[in-house]
């Protein structure tokens, strides 16, 4: 870290119980009527009417929009948008996982900014200050509620953008790991697995500084001493808890540090095809880390360290390369799909795929310079 | 930690040459007319200047008010805030070390919530939002840049107020390590040592969380590596910007997990001697860490680890005792007084100094119960 640097979060509530405090929160941010942005699932599991009896204890009113997929598509900001306007709320409220926040952070932008979503794909394109915004997370794993990307589907050109913009930055995050007790345990280990990556990735980034670091290194140990109890048991609530905060302070990393090869080509595959972002991270991230391997093998060291393994008495190289087998061991345990091919994925998407991922805006901080070919030949290897 | 935990830091601007982002950065907070607050040494120094020159390439008009004085006294923040009335000013910079920073965040309270200075005393007293504030630092050890905190003296008290609230944090902290080159080794010591208590009562602290104590490690493993070599050589960059960071770190740490007994004992003697606040801390932060240790053992063997000592094969409390050892021999080697005497403190001040240090709000986190006798018998030990 030899340039300036610039780091952002938001304001944090953290622990069980901390959903009581979203009404007095959106007050606070000068809430008259907030506009709900969720998904069916967190709807059915009772936590959207939770939040909305805070809401009307502090006397605010609402409006709820529950119908985000996921990995969101453009459509649906432009749906989003129509109905944050008509319904004249002043803010914005995410309960939910990556997709329902995103979501949330995309209508926001436009509410201001005008335009199409598409007119803000890359960093900093944001330029007009969006309306107060509260993120409630109820997966362990995005970590958007603190974080300056948006991840949204273009449909017509099947992919992933990123959207990346200080703007994002919800005003207030709430984070109660009491939500994490209705997740299956398959969401629960591809959200755990999605921190691991996020973790990892900031952690080796050409824009890690010590500010982001620290909150890597912590993920890492929260994730590798915590996912596998948290697939384990809906109600293991000290495993829940640690998983929230992994997800928490890898959100801090990689919202300021940005992330890799990894998420650059994850974005094609999960705008193609579907799949659930945790789960092609696995069959991808431990590919990308071993082509990374040569520009910091110091850094995978400390991931290894991180990570639990016994690295006493090995050479920096050999260490190093431990990271890559405990994150093996780690999806292997908690069940997620270690080849691409079970994801659907085809031989013949991987030139598209290749190309797309050389313009995605993680790729710009991978430790190891990467061209078409060499991502082309990761996408081999993760089939 | 099990209860909920509330975490706010500023928007960070940090790295060589961060200072040219001062004018852009007033601007992207509404700014037309800043108030900067500094102080003599700051001014003499050329660093008001460079700051105007900024400000002035970005089209904004200040107001400067330079007559602070360390340990800064209420009847400072009642001048302070006739001038800023009278500039007609819309927004607030420090530029200097913690006490302009103090000051300028006392003043923005008393523009917008009225009443003085000491009806803000103690924890969440301020109601009414601040206007926008920016925070340039120009010593590496207070973190009042990134803080919830203000500290200043009542004159009539003569002690020293500790004002806690989340409104305090500045919008935007700007910290360039370049700045800290013009510090004299005296006070690049004091500070350092000011940044290195800031770490050790945050870690230790009954409020730490997760998100704190990462910070508070990193910032004692650069104080142990960088404070000799800084106070030693005013342009070892290296040096200056791993003392920068730690003092971010360490301030984001205390912000958020506040202090203890040590804070809570020297804010008595620095208002009523006008003592620096590093050189008070380094007497009695000491004998404050060897009556914590018996709440804590485990965090002092960490906080040894952190400061470089050797702790392979020692039991958890012989291993905590060497933090002290630690702290004892970095005190020493950076030249500071390592006993209250030498600063003017007397016996027959104890008993009121006591007292009233049982009052400070830095002392409700200290990790072991601490009655008037106790602390009075940590200001013997520390003479």
């Amino acid at each position: 870290m030899s340039s300036i640097c610039k780091h952002v979060a938001p304001e944090i509530i953290f622990g069980r119980g901390a959903l009581s405090q979203v009404g007095e929160s959106a007050v606070r941010l000068g809430a008259n009527k907030v506009f709900i942005v969720s998904d069916q699932g967190v709807v059915n599991a009772g936590w959207v009417e939770r939040v909305l009896s805070y809401l009307k204890a502090a006397g605010l009113q609402y409006e709820i929009f529950s119908s985000v997929t996921s990995n969101p598509k453009h459509t649906e900001i432009t749906e989003g948008l129509k109905r944050y306007l008509e319904s004249e709320c002043d803010s914005i409220m995410a309960v939910g996982g990556g997709s329902p926040t995103d979501v949330a952070k995309s209508i926001a932008t436009m509410a201001t900014n005008g335009g199409v979503i598409q007119d803000f794909e890359g960093i900093n394109k944001i330029t007009k200050p969006l309306p107060p915004m509260l993120a409630v997370p109820t997966t362990a794993g995005a970590g958007s509620e603190v974080t300056q990307f948006a991840i949204i589907v273009d449909k017509e050109r099947k992919l992933k953008m990123a959207i990346i913009s200080k703007s994002l930055v919800p005003d207030i995050a709430i984070i109660d790991p009491e939500v994490l007790q209705t997740k299956s345990a398959r969401l629960t280990a591809a959200t755990g697995i999605d921190a691991l990556s996020h973790a990892i990735e900031a952690y080796v980034s050409l824009a890690a500084t010590p500010l982001t670091e620290v909150h890597s290194l912590s993920a890492l140990r929260l994730i590798a001493q915590n996912l596998r109890e948290s697939v384990a048991c809906r109600t293991n609530m000290e495993a829940k808890t640690s998983m929230a905060m992994a997800s928490l302070q890898a959100g801090i990393a990689f919202s300021n540090a940005i992330l890799g090869a990894a998420h650059a080509m994850v974005h094609q595959v999960d705008g193609f095809l579907d799949t659930h972002h945790g789960e092609s991270n696995a069959c991808i991230l431990p590919y990308v880390m071993e082509f990374n391997l040569i520009a910091c093998p110091g850094k995978f060291k400390q991931i290894a360290e991180a990570l639990g393994e016994d690295v006493t008495g090995l050479s920096t190289w050999a260490a190093a390369k431990k990271a890559i087998k405990a994150v093996r061991a780690l999806v292997s345990d908690v069940g997620l799909a270690e080849g691409l091919a079970e994801l659907g994925m085809k031989e013949e998407y991987i030139p598209s795929f290749s190309r797309n991922a050389l313009k995605d805006a993680c790729l710009v901080t991978n430790p190891r310079d990467a061209d078409e070919n060499d991502i082309a030949e990761i996408y081999r290897m993760a089939m």
